[in-house]
């Protein structure tokens, strides 16, 4: 394919994706003028979050510390009520480039103008940007740094009485005996003692929550690869969530080390043959927390190095770049099928149907084409420039 | 005290502070110009690490990837060699705020035209500041976290020969049954199930690591607090340290709590009970990690609240900004002990104390008196204007 072509066949797809959207919003406008204003305002219905504290109901107001939000400042169903994903990863900077990233995928745009704002800047801590129905948020290293963002984006997603939103970690871990550069979807978090759980210490007394992910998740996404075109496998299987990075995970270029290259090995390869595919630190608490919630979930990271090969990261910088956009790459995919492609042959211009997928398809303008300077409506302060939307 | 008189009681002080390092600098001189070019060029010693990796040795370079450091690039002896003390603390806006109060607190001064560069900023994980002998570094959040950055800590001691230095956790922490603002110096770090223990778990095992803390550094740093005068209590206590910040501290504000306030109430007092003062997320990883390495190591956190008054943080903002610097100057007046009092009576002037205290002074240049547009020596990149300069 000449690369005219691929930028013609780019185009067409865009506008395909503005087409749906508009149709969709035609529809939407269609409903309202036949319900008229003697329609009643329906309610919007609680969160979908289960097994929420019920002490929250207390709280007047709610101050989401690490996050610099409070349920008096902000009006939590106004700016996140329309929030459909919530993506994670470890640094501040990989959320930044990946929130601009999905902007495109998903077809939106930003005002020349503006920037992406870190919801979240005053506390210092995890950064948030908003993308359209896409929520972007680092977690800092390990189970504790992304249990604290995880229980307030679930008491976001409550507040915001969010409708089955679907949570991802996307990140970097070391393959054992994959080929670098590999992309696993986690079907198992296993901690360091190879358990499926998370463990959580209440009252002096350990709790061992079970650390399930949504399989049937694993599986769309995993048929969302396409390994000849890619030029790199993705693969299902298990993960090592270690509290450690060194010791924890065998390393041989820690600050300490009491084993030998042989012990190494032979653990490696003990775990490899119990289905591990790789390790990293934060898939036990993440995939606890959102089962514990309700909230369907994966864990998608690219392999940087072959852990059976050595301990050391020496890929040059560029190739790190391009393998940690691969997760990237496949959430937007299950992303954009979500939002456009589900029932598309059905639905393409008809008025009752919810073409936008999901058991609770939002209004189609929370989901706005890409348009000449069109700004996203997530921030208060980015001027609507659509004259007459919601 | 009027404004005049406490300015001028300021500028003697620094005065002071230049005098007595220029002595040493006089000091070296002559004893170099003695010495002459006979004197041999002694090896420097090897680092003072305790139970170092042997396999360090083997790797060439050793890449400090959480860092962006690599012993092929940079010249560790040259960069960190003269660090006599780490700071640790959770964001990297602290210890950007601590790493230029401590730069005038030890009467160091930058040239007006630079200012203090992130030394690990490639990485986009932890915060690295270097003033003088002072490295300042930002730990997120959790025993996870911070273990990591103490790995790549230490083996930069390893690898720059430093000799005997002193590390700090400061922070801010739940306090239980003191007043907020007060400050805590940890006695001892407990787990959540109360054990003085950090567990590492290696090969499937979990190994229990004593969380030591250097109780003789508790007590030097409690002996430089003066509660009439600073109008807030410093307190030597134990610490409570949870791996989670909502069910782990027994809070009723996360998203999920499967206990009743009562509960709540009896845990804190139970805890209260054993000599517990206050809670946080860091200090079992940090006191287990440098006792491992035969570091002096002290935890120094000021509490924000009474977590039997309450969950949420509501105090103002500045109030906690201010309350956020009392750890820094405990800290603050222990390094300027060190540097500047030990022994202040019986060497000034003398060309063979080391009056910089510590088993092993450092010659004197590494900490540069206040001088108009002194820069440091610590970046490659920032010009050295004094002639002749070591």
């Amino acid at each position: 394919m000449s690369s005219c072509t691929s930028s013609l066949a780019k185009d067409v797809g865009e506008l395909k994706a503005m087409m749906k959207a508009q149709n969709k919003r035609i529809d939407t406008l269609i409903k309202h003028i036949k319900e008229g204003c003697e329609a009643k305002e329906e309610a919007p219905p609680e969160s979908t979050m289960s097994n929420m504290n019920p002490y929250i109901e207390c709280l007047n107001p709610d101050i989401l510390y690490h996050l610099a939000l409070s349920t008096d400042t902000t009006d939590f169903p106004k700016m996140f009520g329309d929030v459909r994903f919530v993506c994670m990863g470890g640094t501040a900077a990989r959320m930044l480039k990946f929130a601009n990233f999905i902007m495109k995928e998903i077809g939106l745009k930003m005002n020349s103008g503006v920037k992406l704002k870190d919801l979240a800047e005053d506390a210092n801590r995890y950064a948030l940007y908003k993308v359209g129905p896409v929520l972007c948020a680092s977690h800092g290293i390990g189970g504790p740094s992304i249990s604290i963002l995880l229980h307030e984006l679930i008491k976001i997603m409550h507040h915001a009485k969010c409708q089955n939103p679907v949570f991802f970690r996307m990140g970097t871990s070391g393959g054992i005996n994959i080929e670098p550069g590999s992309v696993v979807i986690t079907s198992e978090a296993l901690d360091g003692q190879l358990r499926p759980v998370h463990e959580v210490v209440v009252h002096t007394v350990p709790e061992l929550r079970p650390a399930k992910l949504d399989r049937e998740l694993a599986q769309e996404l995993k048929s969302l690869s396409d390994p000849c075109h890619d030029g790199y496998d993705t693969i299902i299987g298990k993960t090592l969530c270690a509290n450690d990075f060194y010791e924890g995970q065998s390393r041989l270029d820690g600050a300490f080390c009491s084993y030998t290259p042989e012990k190494k090995k032979a653990f490696l390869e003990q775990v490899a043959g119990q289905g591990v595919l790789n390790m990293e630190m934060e898939s036990t608490a993440f995939a606890a927390i959102t089962n514990q919630a309700g909230i369907r979930s994966a864990v998608v990271c690219v392999t940087i190095l072959d852990r059976l090969e050595s301990d050391q990261i020496t890929t040059p910088l560029e190739i790190l770049k391009e393998w940690d956009s691969r997760p990237q790459t496949l959430i937007a995919r299950y992303m954009q099928k979500v939002l456009f492609d589900i029932g598309d042959e059905d639905c393409s211009g008809s008025e009752s149907c919810d073409c936008a997928g999901g058991d609770q398809a939002q209004p189609a303008q929370e989901v706005q084409p890409a348009q000449q300077a069109q700004p996203l409506e997530q921030n208060q302060s980015i001027e609507q420039t659509e004259p007459g939307d919601e």
